[in-house]
């Protein structure tokens, strides 16, 4: 099995990867606590006594990230953010990013509460072609920010976006955040996405979060071609969890499904086996395991197989959902085909598959996949 | 270990199985298009550049159903295909219906798109006494078409079924496909079936979706003393799977056991520990993991165990959910099998149970506790 | 791998585990339909044919329990139990109590539906601190049953929990059972409590199921610096599973967490991972997995291990929930200690953490943060 299993993750180490969806990173130096917060999808670090660090990801950091920083595996803490100071966040950003192994990377660009790295940045320091993905809800809130009225915001947006498509390998979608994942599969009238709009525009905070809004925006990117990702499960303290089961996405789902549009649902833990039913069930959906994989450290295989249960192998794909630190570009990587290998390497031991059909999958998960749903 | 597993799995070999959820299979011969159609829940293969094969499913059938075709384990798909027509699907339908090693089969005759081989024709494939699941929901609506008024339905419905009973094994409810489970525990009044009746014929396609007519249909399965089957997670992209959540159903089967009517729990995917649950706390509520098994494949061992942590061992029975193709008989019989032996013999392994405990709860699993709830 | 699981395990057995929420035990000999009731959380036993010594925690008890009576291990269920009776209740919980290891005990003293041995009798058997959590429900439902008029209600119920609080580890509530758990996180108004206990004292049986009334007991509890246990998940048939989900806690999580006040997730099964979720992404919620564990028994440590995915290893705890039977005491800590053992271990032979850190997250989970969270 070891023998295998070293053959199948030497294969994926050769496959750079697509990152269908990540972040930028900071160009500064976090103190320890702004770096455990970093760790975390809470607001903050633990309570006192309560280190992030005691975390599968924090364990994973020490482990997989001391070496590319010149450390032993498993440095402390305090020693591994001392290094990190010393060589400087452009640096820390380089090995990182260089590490990760990628092809290309899909970045959602529209959250960013203080300065991070752009795209093109982050593809020069991966060695990778970057790609934007817009965040639809942004655009709406500076076309809103903007000061257009209530009638012309339709068209206002429209045009906005479908000046962005041509650069742009995809759209995203954060209504898992906002309105919840039930969004019904009908496209909003103009009226009343007027209306809609109307209300947004006399809040004193303009925050898209009428489901209106959010299936008028969707449908804005299909029309322009764009695949969809959607926010599903796993995120940050914001969200209302329960409302971001992809479950409750089944209607907007068949309706892209019957347009030939694709959806990419991201995240998906805790519910990645439902993920994988609708990716299997819908030939439109896509599915991957981002920020859970680095999360679940070395739980990460698995989550991997669970997703794998239901959902056919050429409609998974890999992101990293990287955000912040750039060490989540080289775990998320690292763990992704750590986990896969694993699973592979596994069938092709117990006689599941051939290695030739193991290093197929490979192949379309690592960026097969990603390149024929994006065209990239 | 492996010894302990080649032990028990040879037990578990000579068991035949009681295969209590399954449909007919069809006697003539897919092209490719329409075989991919049936390995998946979808309503047809994937998009261009995904192929159903690329599954678990896929590569199970690949690597168990191919050696029964007198073909190399892991076969390419053309091969295998060109195999399957060369044999002809009445070979080809005898050959997996034997390899199943069924003692008997419980076919659930609502459901045929086109032409399929009826309980009889099933039983003498497979060597296996046959018996017939009624589908209430089907039961209705050849009432409804066959012009009863609102007031005659129930009578109507009553001794159609009560006809129907003397040589049925049980009787199966969609109510996950239609109303939801979320269904009360009350039997509905006459007044309130004549009502439901009426607007169901009132309807141009009268299908079966109030929950008022469910609950009236499954109660009248319960007075005549059949076992019901539902429908519960994991099926086509025509259900709506949050209302397939077998806690939806909490009211009915306390009612249910209340009145001591067994329940049976189909499929269960992806809330199979939701179900183990049920089969706990409810004396009369029985599970499966029926199609879930064969189309996790490689990854239906975890599913077993999941299912088997809080369901108590004798409240589990096998089921395939085959439809369609007659691999799926013997892909369910045989993941099963393999999945239950390496449960079994892995407690064996680390003294969780003695050999002797593992093999009387094989035989439980297999067809001594259908053998109990169904009197076959 | 055995080397280092034995060593790990080692240490695990060398430290006496805190149990943050138990019950008290039977002092008779129960009946074999008796005791197979007290094995399940149905409200008894199987249906003929059915037993529940054929489950994971029937086969765990004959394990590991039998032993500890001067029995072979697997013995018969009939053999044990008159093994048992010949002993005496007596003399085995107080076998039972000194097996389990413990250096404190929380006892949930608020549900007895006849005598159980009291906190400080279970301390003496356990050789360990006892500590009591005063059950938030049975108070008020006490307070109300003395007579109190609506508009007493509340403060009467405030001093009574100020009076129960200097001897208290914390407060419990059971709002999972009676009105779920979508409790909104804002303190309801005296009118409001005075409306709800009136209606609550002119009811025939005076249950506390009102939400309003839950949120009440837990804001006293917050404010005398009690922390807070919330019944989560799997349960006795009693409780409606689907309002047991810890996601539908978030809104008064996070008002709890605003405030500083410590949650304890209790149980959480099949819920887990969404409760590891829900203890990374707040920073005064913790979680176990009791109950559950023993009920798992053989699959405990897969409940561990996803429990350990996402929740920060310093919001982790132990607790046995043990209930009637004290076998339950010596399980829960055994299957704890081993389920944790085998994690951890299993971190260190892949290299995922040190051993160093596999031993202070094991005096983390099995004490540490008890101790932390509770100041016992």
């Amino acid at each position: 099995m070891r023998g295998r299993y070293r053959g199948v993750l030497e294969y994926l180490e050769s496959l750079p990867l697509i990152d269908h969806h990540c972040h930028g990173v900071f160009e500064d130096d976090p103190d320890r606590a702004a770096f455990e917060a970093l760790l975390t999808e809470a607001e903050a670090g633990g309570p006192p006594g309560v280190s992030m660090f005691d975390t599968q990801v924090g364990f994973a950091l020490r482990r997989w990230c001391a070496p590319v920083l010149d450390l032993d595996a498993h440095a402390e803490p305090d020693a591994y953010l001392a290094r990190r100071a010393e060589l400087g966040a452009a640096e820390v950003n380089r090995r990182f990013l260089a590490a990760a192994g990628l092809e290309a990377l899909c970045v959602d660009t529209g959250y960013a509460p203080r300065a991070l790295l752009d795209p093109p940045a982050l593809g020069r320091l991966a060695g990778a072609r970057a790609h934007e993905i817009v965040r639809l809800e942004t655009v709406a809130e500076q076309v809103a920010a903007e000061g257009v009225d209530a009638h012309g915001f339709a068209d206002e947006v429209r045009s906005r976006l479908a000046a962005l498509a041509p650069a742009a390998a995809g759209a995203k979608t954060i209504a898992a955040y906002r309105a919840g994942l039930e969004l019904s599969g009908v496209r909003p009238s103009d009226a009343e996405v007027t209306g809609a709009a109307g209300i947004l525009l006399r809040q004193e905070e303009m925050r898209v979060g009428d489901e209106i809004l959010h299936r008028f925006l969707i449908w804005c990117a299909v029309d322009l071609g764009l695949p969809v990702q959607f926010h599903v499960g796993y995120g940050d303290v914001d969200a209302d969890l329960r409302r971001g089961d992809p479950l409750l996405l089944i209607s907007l789902l068949r309706a892209m499904d019957a347009a030939g549009a694709p959806a990419l649902l991201l995240h998906n833990y805790p519910f990645h086996r439902r993920a994988g039913y609708l990716a299997q069930v819908l030939p439109n959906v896509y599915v991957d395991a981002g920020l859970a994989t680095h999360n679940l450290g070395h739980r990460a295989p698995a989550l991997i197989a669970e997703l794998l249960e239901l959902a056919p192998f050429g409609k998974v794909l890999y992101s990293s959902d990287a955000f912040g630190l750039a060490e989540l570009y080289h775990l998320g990587a690292l763990l992704f085909r750590r986990g896969l290998a694993g699973f592979l390497a596994g069938g092709v031991e117990d006689g599941a598959w051939t290695s030739a059909d193991a290093e197929r999958v490979a192949a379309l998960v690592a960026s097969g996949n990603a390149r024929r749903v994006y065209g990239i």
